[in-house]
């Protein structure tokens, strides 16, 4: 796994502007827009089951999230996630909440069966999601990330997905390898719906790199290296939140190597 | 089309806080009501069909914009326009996403049967509502703004609304006249919904002004003048979202009457 | 009321990170989510008939907004207030726009007998919500907190809640008790959903304080005292959106309590 091609991937998307389709939650719409917007992609908030179908056949990504989940949204995002597997395109699903809340737990299981192509979450989602006993509550999550690793790589021999476990460092896995990131900051956790704008990013990654692992591990790189230049920046949270979109347009393929720390994993 | 006169239609929003009723999209709740109360508006996000009649009767102009639209708000927005007319209040329609998704292009056309006082979209959006082959794809423009400009005008004639395109330079039309705006900031495509954003100024500028042409390149100015203002102080998007909103609630006759770019296009 | 009091119920929030779960309206779910984490607590938003029983059984508080009520909301509010209560868990009820629009005002009237432990709203809404005809035109005041305090110490004895009326001066009183709390600066009128941001900070503080009229009034300290630092460092209502989260998340013993101006009124 190498630094420099993160840039690669970030400059495909300024280059192909992909249209990514998202199905997510009211906290995070108008961050999540406005985090696409600011890498290049082309961003698309579309939700009634009357215009999930044909939006998502001719969408480039789709990005499923799960965090105020109603049920007319979880028969939107059923309809949806056909239409992209059926027309071969990438699919993501961010399991918000899924642990603590068992409805959503329930439908989060059930699009397991729909060959996502990745998918992001703290630890306690991610145990959650592949059978665990979960330790969140809220949306917050118990449980350290390295903890969840081996659940995770059941999950994704599994599901087919590359998996992506966030945390102070991010573990992702397809089930054979493993890459860490350990970027970003510890102020993140106080902006509401970060994890969320991580998978957003994934949706662009996805659109176009084709091997999900890289295309997760690139997505988190992304996000974490803006977090650092916005920390530095940053007051606060609220001053935080405005400035990773600033860094997100900025990054530069200088900035963007000489931060990136991702590590491929020794085999176990 | 006068410089000095846009100060005067902001001058009486801040004099006469005109209540502006929006139904609106999931992306840009926060952002265009806190966007009227910038230029001293009254904004109230009212949209479940239980509540949107007797809301409408009573608010200065109603603002429907279809970005995120589901089959409850199709319905609501169907008895707040009725409620809005029969009480003979303006409305602007802001069509995004139309020509690209069918559902709502079905929805807006029948919408163009009630009278809008005035229009708001981009170039794709405008070609598909008069009826040619969208060229959008998403909820972005893939056409230039003055070559929807012949499709505007009939669009203008057969509704009777004012209908402006927005895009590098804005047009406004009612059929007869065409105003031109050059006002705004490219960095201003890359911050999520800020063509919603003109729309609810719009429905601003529509309650203090019954020329609905002028209502509407009043509105573009103001828009572009204060993104012309913030893109100076903006380092990315984030910083110009925010911005925004600080350059709105500041502006002044000296600055609005220098700034505005308003020009009558010749009859052609 | 003592003004070092509030800086222990920010300091219990930071140490017992409190599970505050919202039924919110869509303008405010980013920025009272915001809000919540910048002062130590874990926010949820979780709105669905199918999730809120067991989320507010688990949680340590519920908010419920009526900004922009459904119908499908409405029916989850009133599981989630039942579920809550019969869990022994506070409740906190913010009747955004009751009196101006039919539909809330019946529902909220409805809530009142489910024994909330404290409401937030302007002169407007109190008066509405006492049954007095109320002033209110969209979801702005048209009254003086003043005059609407022997309406809240009305309903604050009927309905057993400490009632908050929030306005240059705050009113804050549990039938017997009256508290003023003068902090806040005028721009915060111009940022939408602070009076929310309020109602979700106030969510925090019952669930660590018991004697409900003093979470109330450290919450409009917090919030209060947080504006005006935050209007210190803003060039208008955008910037101060941000700067109060990052206030919020900086407040200290020393700043809060030199800048806490609560009184408790002589009983009348």
């Amino acid at each position: 796994m190498q630094a420099d091609a993160v840039f690669r991937t970030l400059a495909a998307i300024h280059a192909r502007a992909p249209l990514v389709h998202n199905i997510t939650n009211l906290v995070v719409t108008n961050t999540t827009a406005n985090a696409l917007l600011a890498i290049g992609a082309s961003p698309a908030m579309v939700e009634a089951s009357d215009e999930v179908e044909p939006f998502a056949r001719v969408s480039d990504a789709l990005v499923i999230n799960l965090g105020t989940l109603t049920s007319p949204q979880a028969a939107a995002i059923k309809l949806a996630v056909a239409a992209a597997v059926s027309a071969g395109k990438p699919w993501v699903l961010d399991p918000v909440g899924v642990g603590a809340i068992p409805y959503r737990t329930g439908i989060a299981h059930q699009l397991l069966d729909r060959q996502p192509t990745a998918i992001r979450g703290n630890a306690s989602e991610i145990l959650a999601l592949a059978g665990e006993t979960g330790a969140g509550r809220g949306v917050d999550s118990g449980a350290d990330a390295k903890a969840a690793l081996a659940s995770a790589r059941a999950l994704a021999e599994r599901s087919g997905a590359a998996v992506a476990i966030t945390g102070a460092t991010d573990y992702v896995t397809d089930g054979k390898r493993v890459v860490t990131i350990s970027n970003g900051h510890p102020m993140m956790t106080r902006v509401t719906g970060l994890g969320c704008t991580a998978t957003a990013v994934l949706g662009a990654c996805v659109a176009v790199e084709t091997d999900a692992l890289v295309a997760a591990a690139h997505a988190l790189t992304i996000i974490g290296v803006a977090g650092e230049i916005a920390a530095k920046r940053a007051r606060g949270p609220g001053s935080l939140q405005m400035e990773i979109l600033d860094a997100l347009y900025a990054l530069n393929e200088e900035t963007l190597t000489r931060r990136a720390r991702l590590a491929t994993q020794d085999s176990e």
